[in-house]
């Protein structure tokens, strides 16, 4: 079982020192860092990098480091036991009743997310977080009085939160553990413990910044080794008490563990269902045959926006894939992102809703969103969603990074993407934000066509278990092309439109590739063969087998491309590009298009001054993604 | 003079009515938008976008529309005014006094970096600052009772502002007026004045969220025009009595004008220096000759950090060109943002500073600094830089963005660019964030080989009236290369080592300059001529004459790109690409460059592969450059 289900789930702060504790924490309980690997602490290929990454270490739960990160990570894991418990626990099974704690220091409360995620956590009633701030007063720049004055525990129940202060928390132990004990009575509150310390406490520097990112001098070190009952000749060194404390603790959690194995095995027989159901969304297997509820399109038919045809998919797998847990960051009219029979996630004695309810209602929380998904992921069980505008994706760009890189199975519904918002103008239409989501390791921005290709994005983003996928979709109608399938668009690319001995090649993307048909068909009447390639995903593509990719982009004619985004990167797949040179504009959608040139005629006018070119230029025209690397 | 200095300013939300509204008042108060404007709004190239853009209409003095922005926008603003007036209000001369308004609603209280800001302006004691909160209980979801149910007065009192209630500001248009009046009273705290509302007053539809985005119902727009006494059949039309009283206001500003411009006549006569300075800066010409202390290297001398050469670079100019006024999201030891004689930006009751302090303490808050940074560059007088990680520019691009948009003249000293940065490891080792930088219109992203191209990337950035600039500088040591020259820097790009008859080219930026060197000799050894071309802005260099860009990237042998971060959009000037296929790694930085093969001999294997497989290859090279379109 996922070791997120176990009593206690530890999310650390961002600080070095704090990922050090963890690391030496981890090694002490037992998991998998010996001490070698906490001497290598910091080099390349250790275990032990600079700030903890959930895909790369035993027992670090959630990749931080980037401020605020952490803490909005824990109130996805707050929710995601709130939302298992409500889902799986049975009258005698308290299967699943994990408190979530978090450390955090000033820095982590500073950053906006944070304020976004506690915030909605108040809101939501998560009474299993239990979040200690550690209140140093010292940040980078020095003491917090030259930035952060404010009344944080006045700030915190005004979010709704429980909130204790512990005096001394460099002496005082027993008040920590007090507090915590308090703290999980508390059931209708998430919990903040402000914990007084002195940073390098014990150090001839504690209280002052030098000891957050300078190692401390040798002397010193000798110093503190005493202050604390050490000898001070030996490194890397841990008694033999230490160890046998810490084995205690290890023994506690494996008899608890064992206790909590053998509940399983009860529930097992008395609700075998259930029983199954849990274990295969912990695993992270999808239900048998979900794919075959994916709408499919003819040609022509049923023509919709593509957020149209994500809420059709929606609507269509949301009864059979139960861990699909979804939302939207206040925009649920415009993004489509709830189903019908939806109930919302939300603590029952609003009346709005309840812990099973598979909804989050984000608020206008972008990157609290995209920090609570991460969240939700690392606990397990869920596949979570958000919807927004692509545009707004932009202001969660620091969760989604982190999950790529932590690997989290997170869903964007990325709606009006492009000019073809129209109206709402510059100000909100995405002109970087493609090439931006492009350009990050292990995500995947899909930009369907049509419906078939809307289908076949979900089908691959849901498949890709340890992958967080951008759906970039349309506010306007898309028509169901000719030569769409499923099949092809699962490839990332594939050729929509083929004609033998062509002049020309326009790969393009989305709401732009009926341009491109339109514009193939005008060329053909004039004697330009044009081929159409549809390129949904890149990254996607790029994994196909060399021999396929070829096949698409074949030697021959000149490739142009066609996008209503920067052109920026689009040098990758094509000899010539065509899109955006600078921002877009206010306007209803089609006169946006227009004033930009994006129409079948302008973009036939184009093609047939790149195919003449390369005819005079003479020589072979080789595929853009041959390569000498 | 700027509007900006004049008694009022306003901040719209970024609600369309709100920006109708915004409109409609211009129109009423006499800026340069007609009654065909209005009829105009939303449509093609009208001077009504769908969100007020600031460099577009007259009057619209931020460009807003992203939630969160507005009020962010409002605190540098009040920010400036601080500063302007502790620098040139004299005694008599109260030059420099004005109230920044702002109008906010639910979506921009849920936004972190509206929380970041708000908590920055309590500390700031930024008294001048009064916030309208529109609590109309509303959100594009619904009641905000699904997601947003914090105490707002309560959050604000915690951040240090005064707040005050409205409890009926439908009907009881006095206790709002009243409200302001008491705010304007407090010179030590921002103000929030929380309005309860209800969302489409008058309409049938009132109170619901169905008035948001939705034209109300013929009929009901009758009801509402007859209800508030004007005729239903008349459209876009003003009661001439409406108008006479806008105009009413309209003479009073201009009489308030006409009495500030006397004003600062006889500041002319009493303190012309500082008059001098006032307009100059207002205007936004920079001081003359300061460029003249820009520093100058010559090869292999005083090598140090880009992120060093910054700090030479702001030490050398800062006395000289005192609108610039900078900051550091809580990394000043490592960004090098703070010069030595610097006095901090801080209320002086604090004693840590005086508003007439040039750096900002603006605390772990990115996107905050960002969005401050955009409303001091609006104010006029001030020309805003601010410190980060490269990575953490990615939390602030929201506010990137609306930068660029805006064409607000800020800097971003973003150090510890790319896996140079070492031990911090992949969560702080920006990989993707270059392309996305590269990608947004009318933004600078600047990449410095050594000092003398730092001080081109100052000296372009500064003259850059309307572009904001990101300095992308390195943790590491950097040598100052032969033939760097701040001359050829500024144009973007060029050769920094030329050959005759090349067998290949290296184009590279930054950190990696010095390698593609280290490579070009090490080739010259095996008989592979190579050439060595530096890009340290591509914006930069696309804006030179064709002729000279194809100077640098003849055609006849290949070009390999050579950049610590993903290969994503290096097509366009290449056609081979070296980089990295993923994430960085956490290690000693020299270690790290080893793991991915970024070595002058590793770059020397490579390029001989590239060479040999165009020579092998055949037919002529042409430049990457060379287009149809």
């Amino acid at each position: 079982m996922s070791p997120n289900l176990c009593l206690l789930t530890v999310v650390p702060t961002p600080v070095r020192r704090r990922c050090a504790l963890h690391y030496i924490l981890l090694h002490l309980l037992g998991y998998k860092l010996s001490m070698d690997d906490l001497k290598s602490f910091r080099q390349v290929d250790s275990l032990t990098p600079g700030h903890p990454e959930s895909s790369h270490t035993d027992g670090i739960e959630v990749t931080t480091g980037p401020l605020g990160q952490g803490i909005s990570n824990a109130v996805g894991l707050a929710a995601a036991q709130a939302h298992m418990a409500a889902t799986f626990n049975k009258e005698g099974f308290d299967l699943i009743t994990n408190h979530t704690y978090a450390f955090l220091g000033d820095g982590c409360l500073q950053e906006g997310v944070a304020s976004e995620t506690c915030s909605l956590a108040g809101h939501l009633q998560l009474g299993n977080l239990i979040a200690l701030y550690d209140d140093n007063h010292i940040t980078i720049d020095g003491e917090t009085d030259v930035s952060f004055t404010e009344d944080v525990v006045k700030r915190f129940e005004a979010y709704g939160w429980h909130v204790q202060v512990v005096k001394d928390g460099d002496n005082n132990l027993e008040s920590i553990y007090n507090a915590i004990v308090e703290a999980q009575k508390v059931k209708d509150k998430p919990s903040l413990i402000k914990v007084h310390t002195t940073i390098g406490f014990g150090s001839a520097k504690q209280g002052t910044e030098s000891v957050h990112g300078s190692p401390l001098k040798a002397d010193d070190i000798v110093n503190i080794k005493k202050k604390f009952g050490f000898d001070p000749e030996q490194k890397f060194h841990v008694p033999d008490e230490v160890y046998a404390t810490y084995n205690a603790i290890g023994v506690r959690g494996a008899e608890a563990e064992a206790k909590w194995d053998a509940l399983l095995a009860q529930y097992a027989q008395k609700h075998p269902e259930e029983h199954k159901e849990l274990t295969r969304r912990i695993r992270g297997d999808l239900p048998e045959g979900w794919e075959k509820k994916l709408p499919v399109y003819k040609p022509g038919e049923k023509n919709a926006a593509s957020r149209k045809y994500s809420e059709i998919v929606l609507q269509a797998i949301s009864a059979g894939i139960p861990e699909l847990v979804g939302g939207s960051a206040d925009l649920t009219g415009s993004n489509l992102t709830r189903v019908k029979e939806a109930v919302d996630f939300q603590p029952p004695s609003t009346k709005l809703g309840s812990y099973a309810g598979r909804y989050f209602r984000y608020g206008v929380r972008e990157h609290g969103m995209g920090a609570i998904m991460n969240g939700l992921s690392a606990y397990g069980g869920i596949i979570p969603f958000g919807g927004t505008f692509l545009n707004f994706v932009s202001y969660a760009a620091g969760a989604v990074r982190l999950s790529a890189l932590s690997q989290h199975h997170v869903l964007w519904v990325a709606t009006h993407d492009s000019i073809g918002l129209g109206e709402d103008g510059p100000t909100h239409q995405p002109i970087e934000t493609a090439i931006h989501l492009r350009a990050i390791p292990n995500l995947h921005f899909w930009r369907p066509a049509d419906g078939n290709e809307t289908s076949a994005a979900y089908l691959f983003a849901l498949q890709a278990k340890g992958t967080p996928s951008v759906l970039s979709l349309s506010r306007q109608t898309l028509p169901n092309l000719e030569n769409s399938t499923i099949e092809h668009a699962v490839k990332g690319g594939y050729v929509l439109h083929d004609v033998e001995g062509e002049n020309l090649n326009i790969v393009s993307t989305g709401s732009e590739v009926q341009i491109a048909v339109a514009a193939a068909e005008l060329l053909a009447k004039e004697g330009v063969k044009t081929r159409v390639i549809s390129l949904p995903c890149w990254e996607v593509f790029d994994a196909q087998p060399k021999e396929y990719q070829l096949q698409v982009f074949r030697s021959g004619a000149p490739y142009l491309s066609l996008e209503a985004y920067t052109t920026v990167g689009w040098q990758k797949y094509s000899h010539e590009q065509y899109g955006l040179a600078a921002w877009g504009a206010s306007g209803p959608y089609d006169k946006v298009y227009e004033k930009f040139g994006i129409t079948g005629p302008n973009i036939a006018a184009v093609g047939k001054k790149v195919a003449e070119f390369y005819q005079k230029r003479g020589g072979e025209v080789i595929s853009p993604i041959l390569h000498a690397i």
